[in-house]
């Protein structure tokens, strides 16, 4: 059998793992999906490689030390540490093996691991039992910009309705650098900024706690293999540079963002957290929900052109809970399929130029915004910049975010009979400092 | 004999070194300025940890294993690293012993190295023999745009002559995320990206090579100590977190970053290069240079302010050399001490929302433009974008950066008999790919 075959193999819609809880259809983690990240449990607070399966976490370190994972004797350690960076940095053949193992290991049918109690406890964590860490060390994160209808909400608001899309945005995917110190990983609270804002009827700003606090909901892509300094990533080849992805949050200051963002960009409106969700679900658990992009008229010049189908149909919802209240409520749902430029395209353009990127670095796909008022992926564009306030099924009505309010990303792609899913991205709002 | 007089004995201009080539009154390597950095030699291909005196290099790692460096056992290792960034994270206390103790034994009448052949032979390298690499492992770098005559000069050409200074502009250090992967040392040769022109008379962009290529003369500071997430570093207090300044070539594609800029700041015409010197310049070596900054009016908000001096006093070059000239030009003459925004109201500025930044993040100047036509830090300012070509001495005229062009920035602080300089930072400009 080639290893090809064995690739497809761990995409069987119909594979059952003796991980009971994985072959619920609707559990993020079955055996389809395979995600990596890093965690810690209170047996062991070492922080370590692992895989989501159903409600437990298979600690990669374990698997190796007990000989159960096939690896290059030299790089068996790249389970043992705080980060995905060294295993990532192994190459895509590495991924696809250890996915291909996994995947044999989790099987129903498969008793090695199943029918042993004693390496079943060493191996296997309760997820419940574990933290999750930020999966990956991030030496640089770009944010994109590449929903058409976030584009044009935006612009509509902030600039001219006539022309609320500027020229450039057709042609190529317009990015930014982010600030990558301040990516946490779920469940981190997140500390409402202080700022400059510009309030109209004052003459000078003033400085304060930020008024429209608000989300941006997108996903991000982890980079797996990157390129030399001068050497371009070519659009076709550049999936191959792709790791997986994350469920994103870029946490925006609306009011400081507008006063600050001419003409350098964003800055303090942005750089105060990014919220990753820590599993990586790899592009390889992607491949069966693969469906064309949009039609891109006029046709990008060559070097963002590619054949083939590189969109993904990944469902996408955002909730917002008050602090006191027991229940969430959707605000947002949407799907990642809609974005105009895939992200194979902003790679390709991020390193047009000769930009360098290396493993672990973060691309933010931009707000995912769809085509209906209740598929927009921020409350900017949800409430209009706050003027149609949201109504919460508990809590009363939001324009933006108040202090206390949880906010989550969900993200899945739906199978036949099972789904391949994100988990969440969690972020609670602590009130600013005084 | 207190550390603070020690520290103050490190500036005195009468000191003299036994390096000899150390007391030359036009050397940027004075024994007054010991700046720090990393390299390696033919006799020994490690990179480790080194400061610069006269035509020599002082071995850290060296002298720490001879047992002339009294540092903290556990950290005894941090000199033979290949970045600084262990040696930083030391703290304040820890560089300014290694000053104090480096100080002491180059000084004139100190025999301990000065009479030892043997010992000399290992902590002494030839410059002219050694490799200089990267200073710093780089986790985050940003770029400000603190020239109130640059700011200017730009919003002129690009925006509006009538109001060319932005009213955020004056109220803030204007800054935005910058591209730490393609940050290079000076010697390393610069590709000519390739991106998206969009030219006057087309309905929409070309690809191809940059036919604006610019430099921007700009310092960068390097954090030597960080903040957590969420705990700004108040404007009195940062200086204390920075470790010191280098000399930052901010490589922009002009025709690129004019096409892409709007509503999200430059990328592509930024992220291909940016060269820095390698010897980082302390602060503490700097302290005799500091001078008032220009007066700020409106005067800025709280959170901004500062008593004292925060600006530096440092002379500033350009040169331009074509490839097969023997003489180079000298484009520009400008002053540090011109920048409206301190380094302090950077920082402040920029962590005033939360953010986090680590040791060893870079934090540029923004290019640094004098109050005369001929101490414009920019191309595109010096001839005004192309219309006024400079006449070199050897190689024609220039409107924008030819292939075989090399640059080079240099800097220095005149002292009585003596100057601290940063030597130069370097870069040659080498064809578009194909």
């Amino acid at each position: 059998m080639s290893a090809l075959s064995d690739l497809q193999a761990t995409l069987d819609p119909s594979r059952k793992s003796w991980v009971e809880s994985a072959n619920d259809s609707n559990h993020d983690f079955p055996i389809q999906n395979l995600p990596f990240g890093i965690f810690s449990d209170s047996n062991n607070d070492a922080r370590r490689v692992g895989v989501a399966i159903g409600d437990e976490i298979v600690d990669l370190a374990a698997l190796q030390a007990a000989g159960l994972l096939n690896v290059p004797a030299s790089k068996a350690d790249v389970f043992a540490r705080d980060t995905l960076n060294d295993f990532i940095a192994l190459g895509r053949d590495a991924w696809r093996g250890v996915r291909i193992q996994l995947s044999h290991l989790l099987a129903r049918d498969t008793a090695t691991l199943r029918d042993n109690a004693g390496l079943r406890a060493k191996a296997l964590v309760r997820a419940a039992d574990a933290r999750l860490h930020l999966p990956v060390r991030i030496p640089g994160y770009t944010d994109f910009y590449s929903s058409k209808e976030h584009a044009t909400n935006v612009g509509s608001m902030f600039r001219d309705p006539k022309n609320a899309l500027l020229p450039n945005w057709s042609e190529m995917p317009i990015g930014y650098n982010g600030r990558a110190s301040s990516v946490v990983v779920s469940g981190t609270p997140v500390r409402r900024p202080n700022g400059q804002l510009k309030l109209p009827d004052e003459e000078r700003p003033v400085f304060g706690a930020c008024r429209k606090l608000d989300i941006e909901l997108e996903t991000g892509f982890v980079i797996g293999a990157g390129n030399a300094l001068g050497e371009p990533i070519a659009c076709a080849d550049a999936e191959a540079h792709i790791f997986g992805m994350v469920l994103l949050n870029d946490w925006s200051a609306r009011d400081i963002q507008q006063w600050e963002y001419v003409p350098l960009g964003p800055f303090n409106a942005k750089t105060f957290a990014t919220t990753i969700s820590p599993w990586i679900v790899t592009l390889d658990a992607l491949e069966p929900f693969r469906v064309a992009q949009p039609v891109q008229e006029p046709q990008p010049l060559a070097y963002l052109r590619h054949d083939g189908a590189h969109a993904f149909d990944i469902t996408l919802e955002v909730r917002l809970r008050p602090q006191q209240a027991k229940q969430a409520t959707t605000i947002s749902r949407t799907n990642f399929k809609h974005m105009y430029w895939t992200m194979a395209q902003q790679l390709a353009h991020h390193t047009v130029s000769g930009c360098n990127t290396r493993v672990g670095d973060l691309m933010g796909s931009g707000t995912i915004s769809g085509p209906t008022e209740d598929s927009y992926g921020s409350l900017l564009e949800l409430t209009w910049n706050g003027k149609k306030p949201l109504a919460l099924k508990e809590g009363g009505t939001r324009g933006f975010i108040e202090d206390g309010d949880e906010l989550t990303l969900a993200g899945w792609c739906q199978g036949d009979g099972y789904r391949v899913g994100f988990g969440t991205c969690v972020g609670e709002i602590v009130p600013a400092r005084n």
